[in-house]
């Protein structure tokens, strides 16, 4: 079966060397993104929404425009198993999940969704063949309306000068940039 | 000047496959990431962190194995152009910033950067002239330590049924998934 415009196995070495290694999440998450793809609604742009930040993000930046930085991709951390294309304009698009029904005909894809078995007593190669075997037979689909609100990350609008680190920052934040209230990663 | 292994040329190309365009902000972006791989500090793995969601992260994800997906890029949304890349293990990094001073030698980039001017009345083949002719020139960098707490995404631990949508999520969200508790993109 193939993913978007590429065979399984094009995909998977298209994961390696984007992701590091073909994470059994990102392989399900090529058939995810086909099954979507294949049942977008009339449009001529669409988005895109992860459910989750792991692994399922790479699927949707490898197999659509839609990236990190380009803004066409919202990761909402959710820690769920689901992705979305939607129409920019009208909001409406395809939801699709992993269906925890359906993962019970795939023992060893249900063992490694539900942390039923410690990685090292998964047997990977099982894994890997179930989900290439399951296809998008784990999978549903359904319709929704993304509220755009929900999704937006505006505009950054003008830039102050942050009185404390000196560098340029969206004014709208306040008085101070975000590093500097607070939030910054590093330590001094 | 090359960017990463690539030429400018090349990079441009990669750009436009991946983010749609050769914005100006990601290929400036090429060269904060080029000038960071350049003065990594020693250590065989490293993270990133991009303090914009806006073009930067693509970047990082192009010129680095750093993904959205794998987990070693962190995106803060502080609306600062600024990139980190620092070791694991000790915290102990390079930040490369868009530097205000140095800038105010490439006038057109210092325009587009502050949205001095609209963006019609910019001068795009000036602009990306000016960021190719500039390349490290506009960049500074400072020694950091990154707080390993402020970046971790932590695991996912044991996941919990969401007694309203059904669907699985991590259980230390807590009795619902955050969809459900209000966070939902999708209008019902």
């Amino acid at each position: 079966m193939n993913i978007g415009a590429h065979s399984y196995e094009e995909y998977t070495e298209l994961v390696k060397s984007f992701h590091g290694s073909a994470a059994p999440g990102l392989m399900i998450g090529g058939f995810m993104v086909d099954l979507a793809l294949k049942n977008l609604p009339e449009g001529e742009f669409f988005d895109s929404i992860c459910e989750t930040s792991s692994c399922l993000p790479d699927a949707i930046q490898l197999l659509t425009p839609c990236t990190t930085g380009n803004g066409w991709l919202t990761v909402l951390d959710f820690g769920k198993f689901a992705i979305t294309m939607y129409d920019k304009s009208s909001g409406n698009g395809i939801r699709v999940f992993l269906d925890k029904e359906k993962l019970k005909n795939w023992p060893e894809v249900n063992n490694w969704f539900l942390k039923l078995k410690p990685k090292k007593e998964q047997n990977h190669d099982l894994l890997m063949s179930q989900i290439k075997d399951a296809g998008h037979s784990i999978l549903s689909m359904q319709k929704i309306k993304v509220n755009p609100e929900t999704v937006s990350r505006g505009k950054s609008g003008p830039s102050a000068l942050c009185p404390l680190c000196g560098e340029y920052y969206p004014a709208k934040h306040g008085e101070k940039c975000r590093s500097c209230s607070g939030a910054s990663p590093y330590i001094k």
